[in-house]
């Protein structure tokens, strides 16, 4: 023990955050207490705040600190395409991107036996109920492209078939700045299969 | 604003901490919102309580929530030597080495008339009145090998020059594994004029 033991505590605790190791905990840690008392005081009580209040929108399921979040209550989106992403952090990155003014619903995961998330756990009865009641044209699935993301894919494409909506999924192909030479061949193959007519 | 207030506030929080950018800001608070609460409410916590109690040692000045830090009140260091270091975090990369078992005073910062740091602030006033009242033999100036490291040496020097105790200043030469091609003239010179006799 080389420092007193509630400095050692605070370091440990930084540690929850990814990315942030034994050297950078020390590093904040000292930080805080020699030069930022009041941003160390302003994060805890953000912090604390936000782990008790944030929970998920009763809607899309995204998290947000109110029943409803930004998105879901908002007259500008169009209520007619509804897009399936994994996570908060996917939502985020098409609102960025600002080509997306439809609604949204956030799985919270995807199909995974081994941890036991099932559909129960990625809410697909709220989706179905959502389907049913909500006058949705068309499904866009946006999962990620990866093994897990494609099974709860192909899952949502199956479990939505009967109810006769438009599903479509994101494109696969070369991202763009990519280099041919250094792209997969998953990816390249995807792009051949995908290859479309040049207007 | 892409979420929601608190969410967004969170993020904000976060950027207090030295290496945390935007990017990871928002990756820290998803992940804490999303699989770790628990972690980010203990981490709310303990940082309150950090900035609240964490004061300085009134021997040596370090960083501690107790009246006399680890070290100081220790029985099994020798009260003979002194160390004196610019921050705390020096004091702990001495500490972790093991190769020191004196005890330290910590000037928490080095003489900057810019910044409006004086005698003043580095606390001097109790340094010589530690080593008045004190069995100091010998003082070590370890503060950093940069220009306001080395003034502050010289400073110190100075003042205790009249209290007749032997002081010392940590060798400077090649960094143990440092290959000479890479070395700056700086460090090189220094380890000419330093050179030993080998034994």
């Amino acid at each position: 023990m080389h420092f007193s033991p509630l400095i050692e505590e605070l370091i440990q605790a930084l540690r929850c955050q990814p990315g942030v190791g034994p050297k950078s905990a020390q590093r904040i840690a000292l930080h805080l207490l020699e030069r930022n008392r009041q941003g160390g005081q302003r994060l805890a009580t953000t912090l604390a705040q936000a782990m008790e209040q944030v929970g998920h929108c009763s809607s899309c399921r995204t998290l947000t600190e109110e029943p409803i979040c930004p998105v879901c209550s908002s007259s500008k989106r169009n209520p007619k395409v509804l897009c399936i992403v994994e996570t908060p952090a996917d939502l985020l990155a098409l609102e960025q991107s600002g080509i997306y003014d439809g609604l949204y619903f956030v799985l919270l995961g995807h199909l995974s036996p081994i941890a036991g998330i099932g559909p129960e756990e990625l809410g697909l009865n709220e989706l179905l109920n959502k389907l049913e009641n909500q006058p949705v044209e068309e499904v866009i699935l946006a999962t990620n492209p990866t093994l897990e993301g494609e099974t709860t894919a192909l899952y949502l494409a199956e479990l939505l078939a009967p109810l006769q909506i438009k599903i479509t999924h994101l494109a696969q192909g070369i991202p763009l700045g990519g280099e041919l030479e250094y792209l997969d061949g998953g990816t390249l193959s995807r792009a051949f299969a995908g290859r479309q007519d040049v207007k």
